[in-house]
Formats: C-alpha cells, structure tokens, sequence
C-alpha cells in the first residue's frame, strides 16, 4: 500500500493502488490511500497521460522503487518519502471528475452540509479514517476482554413491541392491520430474559433507536456496549467495566475509578454529571444573607428548602462582564424546563458576580442588601478577579442552574479544557424515583433495584429510596449506565403498578419471568459513539459514525427519509 | 460454577448457585448451571427448607466439597459427579412457581408455540445454550481472522432510504409529514461508498431487514457477515471468505473449495444450489423418445427447447409407489409459479417412475409410446430398483422440476443425510440478468458487474452476459453470495436505466460517487443464521436466534406487533 513503500523494497517492482492526491511539474504523481501517500514518477513519455488526470482519480500502477534523488526526500510522508516509484505500467484507471466539491488537498474544511451530503468524500479524509479504525480497535479490544471473560455475544432483536412510556420509539407497521413493532430503545427486557433463561454472562455491541425529535449531536440510531450478568452485585459490574475500559484504553488508565454519592456530586456541583477537570465547587452562601434586609430574601430564605449558592471561576479577562452576561442566557435557555418548572416558587433569582480586586462590583442584589452580606460574601472569595453567578431559590433550582454555569464557564474560560487529565468516575446511590411533573417517575428505569439499606422504605416513602443505579462519567459527560435490576416479582410489580402506575399488561411477560426463577443480576450499557468522540477529541459523535444523519434525523447524501409508494401504504394499512 | 466443581477443591468452602434441576430423597438437591450439574447435600436439619423448593428455582449456597460415598458416583456428570456438597449455609432463594409450562427436567418437548411464548425457559435447554455459546465463539474466530487481516469493522445505518424496487423493506414513519424511513436490506450501498471513501477494507456483523411477509424459516430481521473490499477481484474474494471460514469453522476444512459453474450445475442437478452430498445427476433423455408414436412428443421434443429429463434414485422400499406420488404432490405444489409461468406451454408433463427389478412399471407416459422407448430409457437405469420422474417440457421448466424433485426425494431416501460429510462450494458465473414475468431483472442486484469476458455482450445481448455474481453453498443451502461491483458511472446508468428501466434519481448519489474516484471493488455476505443453523444441526434458524419471531413474524413472548397509541399515530402524520 502507498503508505509502506520504503527503502527495504528498493530495486523491486511493486504493483500499487491509490487517488491521485496531486501532480506535481506534469511528473510527479503523489498516490494516497489509507495508509499514507507515495511518489510516483512519469519520465516515460508513454505515459504522460496519467499526469493530466484530475485529483482524486483512481489508478493502478506497477512500477519500480528508486531512492529519491539526494535533497528531494519528503520527511512529512515517513518511510515512503524516501523513495519514489518509476512507472512502468498502467493497469487501471477510475476517473474522477474535475472539482470535486471536498478536495482532499484543500485545507479549508466545507460547511458540515456539504460534508454529509458528499460523506464518501468527507471519509477520505485522514482525521475520519483513523477515527474509523480507531474505533474498529476499541471494539475489537472490548470484545476480546469480554469473550475471554466468559461472556457470550448474543444478538436480540430491535423489532419489539411498544414499552410502557414509549414515547420516543419508533415504530414499523406490518402487514397485520393496525399492528406495529416498535424499534428497542435498548435490549434491556431481553437481556434480563436471557439471565431468567440461565445465559448468565451477556454481552452484545447493540444497535438501539431513539426518536428525539431532532436534538442536536444525538442521532436516531446510536450504539450500546450492553452488558449483563447473573449473579452479581454492584461492586462486580463496576469493577468488571473498569477493567474492560482499561482493556481497551488508549492511555494507561488508573482504576478503581472513583465512586462518588449522588448527593455529594449534587450538592458539591449541581449536577449527577459533573466535569472534575476542573475543581470550581458551588458554595452554599445561605448564611452571608441572614438579615440581608433584601424584603424578598429576608421572607423566604431558609423556608422551602429556599438557599442561595454561589459559583465563581477566576479570571482577569477584560471581558468578564460580557462573558458572564453570555453565559447567564446560555443557562436560562438550556434550563428552560427547569425555570417554567418552578415558575411557581416564590423566589427565583439569578444574579451575575463579578469580581474585580476582591470587590464583587455592580451586583444587582447585594445591591438592596445591607453592606455587611457583601462583606461575609467577599470574605468567602478564593480570587481576586473573576465571574460567576449568584442563585437564589428553592435547592432543587439553585443547584442545577449552578451546575449548568459551572459547565458553561469552564467552556469559555479553561481553554486547556481538552489538553487535561481525562477524569472518569463513577456517581452511585442515586434514588430510584424523582418528581417529574408532579409524579413520581424512575430516575432511571423501573428494573432498578432499590439499595439495600433503603428497601424499607420502598414501599413507605420511595422518594427518600436510594436505588442501585450507577453512572459512570467522562469529562462531564455520560459514558456509561447501569443497575442491579429487580428479580423478584412482587417488589417489580409494586414499583410498576403502585408506583408508577403503569399498564403492567404490557410487561406481564417479564414479571412472570421473574417468577420463574430468576437469578440476581446486574448490568450496565456504556454509550459508544459518545465515548469514541471524546477519546477521539472528535467535535461531534457525527464524526465518529460512518454515514451519521444530520440534528433533523435526514441523510442529506442519498435523501432519507424519502416518500414512499401508495402500494407500500397499502400493504400496510396505513394513510398519511 | 455448578459444572466446575471436582476433586480439586475437595475440603475447601465454595459458594455457587444454580438452578434446582431436581430434588431427589429429600435430601439431595441437583444444582444445574450453564456448565453442568452439581449435587447439593442438606443433611442438616436447618435447612431442609430448601429441598421444598420447587424444579427451577435459583440459589446461592455455601458449602464444603467433600468426595461423594462409593458407589454413589455419577459419572455422566463429568468431574463435578465425584463430589458433593455438604450444604452450610443459604444465601439467596428466588423461588420459582410449581409446575412451569417447560421443565428441563421432562424429555418430550412442548410444542414450539409454548416454547417462543416462554423463551427465558426454553433458553435453559443445554442444546440451545451450546448453541448460543458456538455461535458467540463462531462470530469471534472470524472478527479475529478479519480485523488481523486489516478490515475494519466499521457501523452502517439500518434507517435508510427506499431503494428502486424495494418491495420488502419496512417502513418507519418519521415526525416529518409522508417521509419514511426504510429499513435496509443490507448495507450494499454503504460498503460500496466505503469505498469510495477510501476504507479499502470493511466488514460488519450486519442487522439486516426483510419484509417476507410471513415466510417460514425466515425472520424479518436477519445478521448477515458483510465483507467489501478495493482492488480486489473475484478470486480474491473467495479465497478470503474459504480462509475467513476455515479460520472459525469447527472442523479441518479443506480449501481451496470447489468452483462450479453455473451453467453445470443447472444441467446436471437443475438448481444453483444444488446437494452434492449425493450424487443423483439430472439425464437428458430427449434422444430416447424420438418416434416415439406419441403424439404430443413427436410433436415438441426438438423444437422452442423443449426437452426430456429423467431422475432417478435407488430404493426398493415397498412404499416406493406413495413416496413418487407424495413428492410429485409437493414439487408441483412448490413449483406452482413455475409452472403457471409455463401454463402457455404446449408441452408439459410430469409423470413418476417406479423401477422394479430393472423394469419401469405402471408409466403413464411409456404406456402411450412405442415399446423401443421403453427399452431405451430401462438401458439408462443405474439401478433395478429405484423411483424418479420423468418430465417433458421447455428446459426452463423441466430443470428447475427435476431439481426440486431431486432435493425431495433425496430428503426421504437418504436417512443418513445428516451424517454424511457436508459439501461446500462456489457457484460462479451467473447471468447478469434473467426473464422475470417478460421483462428483464438483475439475477441477483444492479451493482454486479459484468463478466470481463461477456462485457461486449451489456449492450447488444444482456440475457447472453455472465457476471462476476459468486454464491457459497453449503449441503445444497446458498449461504453466502457477492460480486465484483461496477465501478465505472456509464455502466452503472445503463444497467439501471436501460437494461432495468429503474428511477435512477434514488440511486443519484450512487452513481455521482462513481463519478468521484471509485477504485475497482469486490464483496461478500454469508448469512451468518442459516450458516450457524446447518452447522449446529438446528432444526431451524429459529433455534440459533436468542429470541426468534414465529413464522409470521410474531413475537409470541412479548406479544409484538403491538397496537400504538393514538398520539403516536398522530405524531408520525399516520391514520390505521
């Protein structure tokens, strides 16, 4: 291949395949394909036809090798820009057109448009190709550390039945009038069928499907390491990943990872995925506004759960004002459900800090406070100069909208953000349900397990009932997921019905299962595409799928989805 | 685990846990894992509890290992039949329900209706567990074999576009009004633009989608090994696939593997697939009815290709008489398109034979003709007793007849069909293109391109032009088939548009990638289902699927297809 020409084939003649990447003084040809780029040289006037070919065209060549001569070396191509080939023959020749619209020689990217509609040109690109193999690599590792531990790769199928709360499954309809499959979200009822049916170690590189409705660097299908085993606890499933990952790390990777409690990440970073590149705790500050003399705050601070925390990241740029105003917007958007959520509560505020000196300047609140909070305030600072925000309301406010400007500040002020240690962990002990819209919904999924030490309050006070959910976190990201399931019929059933009220007739299937003995299990699902994109440094996960479909779900190169024919309605009853 | 237990861990505490396979004497429990079996003593009183339990209920158990009393050995167990152990201590109990409608411990099967609507229980049967682990290990040896051979395992997408003439691919609504997803046949299209993008070698372990509409022994959805790959050409191709197989197949393979063309194997078995465990050639017998004072033959044998052939197989069971009648029935019955097709023909018989110490007795078709016919045809038995067809008629129809009818009777004739040494072999030299209902279609799809020796026949005589189409049969089963692909856009548009008479426009940005540099190119697909099923002697596909769906694509476990719900019918622009 181009790229492994070199000195030690001197003298011999070799046949070689590759895309024109340029011509050089109607004599040179430089040849490229995956592995790198070779010269070719046309002194025979025979062949001087080749060099007018256009860039990109496609030939076959025999040729001999020669050293260059001395002075006209290419370091930058390695081994093969030693030598160069002289040709001999012409064996084949696939023309390409003039101008193509992504010239590999162009240093200038297309618009991202232009790249997916013309993607097999977009591919050619070195980044994407060792992006590809980089990921053909990390998989195959994977695999080899999971047969070798004893688990059997087992396909399930993604044609299933709608799940209770499906609402973002697609669905298939079929030949049986008003019949649908709907395609899995993830294996996860086959894979605790499997353990039911004694397959105690399951593993499976798991395409899933997922309608969001077009959110941007999520696509409709996506792909799960999906992993689970009989028998285990939660302690044996995080140690079995972290030895995977390490098994398939780039990097030398130090486990165990952490394991950190969802209540200390909540309340240390408002998030259950906080980034630890980067220290930036939220401080609570309740107590600097006791007696703030601020009506608003003085009423309500202390009751309801209300508290007033505090961020701040050090900077001395000059336009920390407009950087802290940019990313007060960027919050209140992206927390759009969270704010008309609380729209009710009574004190909702968000206040941007600027610190100049020591002195926080110009606050809108410490404004109507007494002097004395923006002293305790300032007495709290850990920098001279910097910005941040300062929120006031009920803690299940505060702490996410701190969490989401912690995020939002690292971005723009931590510009050696990605040059830093990775920083992986796990967050456990999370709780099984959660207020969504005034009901109680899982947290997770409603095979989680409660924790052990909480089991009796499961069915007393479930809000208060820790489960045995863990996530496992990359660069404040969610790489990874998973649970010690429930295996016991009544206590499924319970959550399901009493709980959560769903329609159990569509799950009877799995809660008998359960009755028919079944043993403990725990699993996990670790989010591929995402992981590949970040240890690839990729921008999107669009650049670590092959063919990815744009944020609105099309394919812009051959123009799915596309309309279909009326037989095909037809055949199965449906109309527009 | 249960089947692991044995002499060496004599004296020491082990914890395992199982399934209980049976209760014997109170006091024994026989612990079943997915590796064996192990014998549980509870001699203590304690814990006599637990010989209550009914069949299939799981524990966990701690105990010592202790050699079990001579005498009392079972070796059918293997090692862990020369210990027991002395129960200590229960630490987990998950009941199971009396009486479960599959016990392992019954030897009659359910019928398999209750078999796919308890799957978690039929997946406890060890034949389908070996099943499962040799085809996780089968997947293994060729992902070895392939990524060490440098091709990549690269994702293609399964929500796709409509392709021309997909009749069988689902559809998926989308929240785009009358767009649709297709779900994709295959990831043809894919791989070739792979290519195109320079990833000379790709492989995949592909989801694949069939809308059969209810075919037995098909699935809707299906896994195919999905090989391509640049500057390759048909050999080399099928010297990677006999080594990618040897690589993973379970026993000494010996390749290179037979190549057979496809006008021989038509002439001498009428199939494209033919069995060659046995051997059963196809005689032309068209010379033995010359005069033969039968009208209709007289008439027609001769002329517009029609012909006469004879099968014939060795028995001299007594029911040879019912067995010819029962097989004329079936191949008529699976013939049906074939012969509607050839309603127009003038001539067209099928009539039995039975021979009987070297005598054709009882034929209809003999009764009518000169007594030399007779006498000629009796001169080309190769037995003195046998049955087998004789059938006159276009060779279109005759062959195709006698093939069909050939795999029929070998199926009854031949107990040991199973045993016989498997037969493996390349099919090449397909037409390009084939007469289907008047009018000319690919003979396997549009992409395939044409012999290099017939290539001046793709514009004046198509019907008359090979392909570079390869097909891999195993014992008289097409496992696997791939082509050389047309890489060059002026053939590629006349082959859809004025060979095929396709809307080309679905197929633009195909033919624009050719446009842009597309090296030569050459690949394959085994369907990985029914290779797994004829090497574990499964009864069927559905036996080496975790969870198959019934013949009419059902899921009889979970109940799919579904109903939806309302809102997701509105949601995807869809009224039922």
């Amino acid at each position: 291949m181009c790229g492994e020409v070199s000195p030690a084939a001197l003298g011999s003649e070799v046949q070689i395949s590759g895309w024109v990447q340029a011509v050089r003084m109607d004599k040179f040809i430089i040849l490229r394909d995956r592995t790198g780029l070779c010269q070719v040289n046309v002194s025979d006037e025979e062949h001087k036809d080749i060099t007018k070919l256009s860039n990109e065209s496609v030939v076959t060549l025999v040729g001999k090798v020669v050293m260059r001569p001395e002075g006209q070396e290419n370091p930058s191509m390695g081994e093969s820009g030693k030598v160069e080939i002289e040709l001999r023959q012409v064996l084949d020749v696939s023309e390409a057109a003039d101008q193509l619209p992504i010239q590999q020689n162009h240093h200038i990217l297309p618009k991202e448009e232009i790249r997916m509609q013309y993607r097999y040109l977009d591919l050619r690109r070195k980044h994407l190709q060792d992006i590809m193999k980089f990921r053909s690599d990390f998989v195959m590792k994977m695999r080899e550390f999971l047969t070798s531990s004893g688990f059997l790769d087992i396909e399930t199928p993604t044609l299933f039945r709608r799940t209770p709360g499906g609402a973002k499954e697609f669905i298939v309809p079929t030949r049986i009038q008003d019949r649908y499959y709907s395609l899995v979200q993830s294996p996860q009822q086959f894979k605790q069928l499997l353990m039911v049916g004694g397959l105690d170690r399951y593993f499976q590189i798991a395409r899933c499907y997922r309608d969001e409705g077009g959110k941007p660097d999520r696509q409709p299908e996506f792909t799960q390491v999906d992993i689970e085993m009989s028998f285990a606890d939660r302690e044996t499933i995080l140690e079995l990943t972290e030895q995977l990952i390490a098994s398939a790390w780039p990097h030398q990777l130090n486990i165990p990872l952490p394991r950190l409690k969802y209540q200390e990440v909540m309340q240390k970073y408002g998030s259950d995925k906080p980034d630890l590149r980067y220290d930036n705790e939220i401080q609570l500050v309740t107590e600097c506004f006791k007696a703030s003399n601020f009506p608003i705050l003085d009423n309500n601070l202390g009751t309801n759960d209300n508290i007033a925390g505090l961020i701040m990241f050090e900077s001395n740029d000059k336009n920390n004002s407009k950087l802290v105003k940019k990313v007060g917007e960027e919050s209140k958007k992206s927390l759009k459900d969270h704010t008309e959520y609380y729209s009710s509560a009574e004190l909702k505020i968000i206040s941007p800090v600027v610190v100049k000196d020591g002195q926080i300047v110009n606050n809108a609140v410490l404004k109507k406070c007494a002097p004395a909070v923006k002293e305790a305030l300032e007495a709290k600072l850990s920098c001279a100069d910097g910005i941040g925000f300062l929120v006031f309301g009920p803690q299940d406010f505060v702490m996410p909208v701190l969490g989401k400007q912690r995020t939002l500040l690292a971005k723009d002020i931590y510009k050696d953000l990605e040059q830093r240690d990775q920083k992986m962990f796990w967050v456990i002990d999370f709780p099984m349900f959660l207020y969504e819209e005034g009901v109680l919904e899982s947290a997770h999924h409603p095979f989680t397990a409660p924790h052990p030490e909480d089991y009796h309050l499961l069915r007393i006070n479930p809000l208060k009932c820790r489960s045995l959910h863990y996530d496992l976190v990359l660069n404040g990201q969610e790489i990874g997921g998973g649970s010690v399931r429930i295996h016991n019929s009544a206590d499924q059933k319970y959550v399901l019905q009493e709980i959560l009220g769903a329609d159990i007739s569509e799950l009877s299937h799995l809660i008998q299962a359960l009755e028919m003995g079944c043993p403990p299990h725990a699993g996990i699902a670790l989010g591929l595409d995402r992981l590949i994109a970040i240890l690839t440094g990729a921008n999107s996960i669009r650049d670590v799928i092959a063919f990815p479909k744009s944020a609105e779900g099309k394919d812009l190169m051959a123009g799915a989805p596309a309309q279909i024919t009326d037989q095909q309605k037809e055949m199965y009853f449906i109309k527009s």
